[in-house]
């Protein structure tokens, strides 16, 4: 964060009706999710060129490959691949969560790979997962385990930027405080022995951006974790009222955009790249000028 | 399940150490992931070849798949299709949740496919899908909206079979009651339009089988769901245990077991084939027997 001056995440969900003029996918005679995937990697790449400099890392949407079957893995793959040559972190945003057994398979297949009877397969290797702690502890665990294994973090989710967050993790609970507080509690436990030379946890939490009063409640029950924080933009949150996040310095917070950044020519009327840019740069000055 | 006989699932959660011998895989010169991936794709076929007659639905374990990238996917795919030449029904276990547009692209994954400019991309065509509700309501609706579209049924994580599940669901909240009897009200809400003709609404719950004392609450708050049983035999459940899910009739309840089938064998020396399709007939039989 340092180098780059940035604490900001390039959300990559990819829009099949949005893709960027030029993104590929024309070939003929391979199937539509072939075309697709391809584009979505062109689509991904022109984007992660026209702003990686103004960014941290990049955000993959699983959901937005997955529903390309097999080559939306691939693309998945290729763009993070991509993103890592241009020097950024990769967080690969799933939200997992399940038994242990399972969790230890998430974690294989989205950072460290798997030792197979037929040699190691690889995982997608990402320097980030984010994780759905609703099934407790033990659904946690595996992700930092394997993530402390490769230097990697994990992000639980503590209280989100959707209006059904309301529904679950604001409900007051009988001991005093809320769902999400007491998911907060968990994240700081476990993160309690991952607490590097900065100060900053290997279990961090996402955090919504779109409630900001959530933000100093949550950073007094996380002192060390990195929030992230999605839903500017698009969800309507503001940079401006993200500073209660950085309170443990400027790493204490991921400031995530997806669709306002790919989307910025829209409204501009600019090519998609060069607006891209300047929307991703607009962000990143008015985040590193909170701090 | 009436013409079946069964409420039996059978659980494919293959672990890569413990394939059945004759699997597949031998061939050389390509990637361990492919590999890999067609392996998995002969220990399933034979491991549902074995037990199908017992059997009313697979449940598919996505992160076993997802571990080996895009061949696994691949393999997912096949899996599902033999399944279905089998007659049996598709569970997707993927425990997915996440904000509406993203909720969408998940249920287009795993249910019904979707546009691209580049032709329609199918999906895994499941006729349930496991799903997360911490994210609340609009991350649940979008996959009722697919699948209702498409014939198909969701099962929302009420109370799940793992130590964890104290950790969050059985919080006890100010209002009364526990998360997951919050989490339980709110599938007996978005189901209430979606019941049919046997009385089952196309909502339904995962409650884990290791906690028999919640199936009676659980099948109070939650009259007309289907329940997803899971975490008899491994995880420590027993069948006999079961009974309050089946009030409304036999179709209240689909009985999950995966290692306890699979792995059958290796307390009997048996043929694994063999094995398998006993233990899973003998479970159908005892459920079978409950009503």
């Amino acid at each position: 964060m340092a180098e780059r001056e940035s604490q900001i995440v390039l959300g990559l969900d990819p829009d099949l009706g949005a893709l960027w003029p030029g993104s590929g996918g024309e070939a003929t005679g391979i199937a539509p999710a072939e075309r697709a995937g391809s584009a979505v990697i062109g689509h991904c790449r022109a984007l992660i060129d026209a702003t990686a400099q103004a960014c941290v890392a990049v955000k993959l949407q699983l959901a937005c490959f997955e529903r390309l079957g097999a080559p939306g893995w691939s693309a998945l793959e290729a763009v993070a691949a991509h993103a890592k040559t241009c020097g950024l972190l990769v967080i690969a945003d799933g939200k997992r969560g399940d038994i242990d057994v399972t969790a230890r398979a998430y974690a294989s297949a989205l950072i460290g790979g798997v030792d197979t009877p037929f040699g190691n397969v690889d995982g997608l290797g990402a320097e980030m997962v984010t994780v759905n702690p609703l099934m407790g502890r033990d659904a946690i665990e595996p992700f930092v385990t394997t993530a402390r294994e490769s230097g990697a973090g994990v992000l639980v989710l503590v209280r989100t930027s959707n209006p059904g967050a309301a529904d679950v993790e604001d409900l007051e609970l009988a001991g005093g405080g809320t769902v999400w507080e007491r998911l907060a509690g968990l994240v700081d436990e476990l993160g309690e022995h991952g607490v590097g030379e900065a100060g900053i946890s290997d279990v961090g939490a996402v955090v919504g951006a779109t409630e900001p009063r959530h933000l100093a409640r949550a950073r007094e029950l996380m002192g060390n974790a990195t929030f992230l924080l999605p839903g500017v933009g698009a969800q309507g949150g503001r940079v401006e009222d993200l500073a209660p996040a950085f309170t443990p310095g400027r790493a204490g917070g991921l400031i995530a955009a997806s669709r306002s950044i790919a989307n910025a020519h829209l409204a501009t009327g600019e090519d998609p790249a060069a607006a891209a840019r300047a929307e991703a740069e607009r962000l990143r000055a008015a985040a590193w000028a909170l701090a």
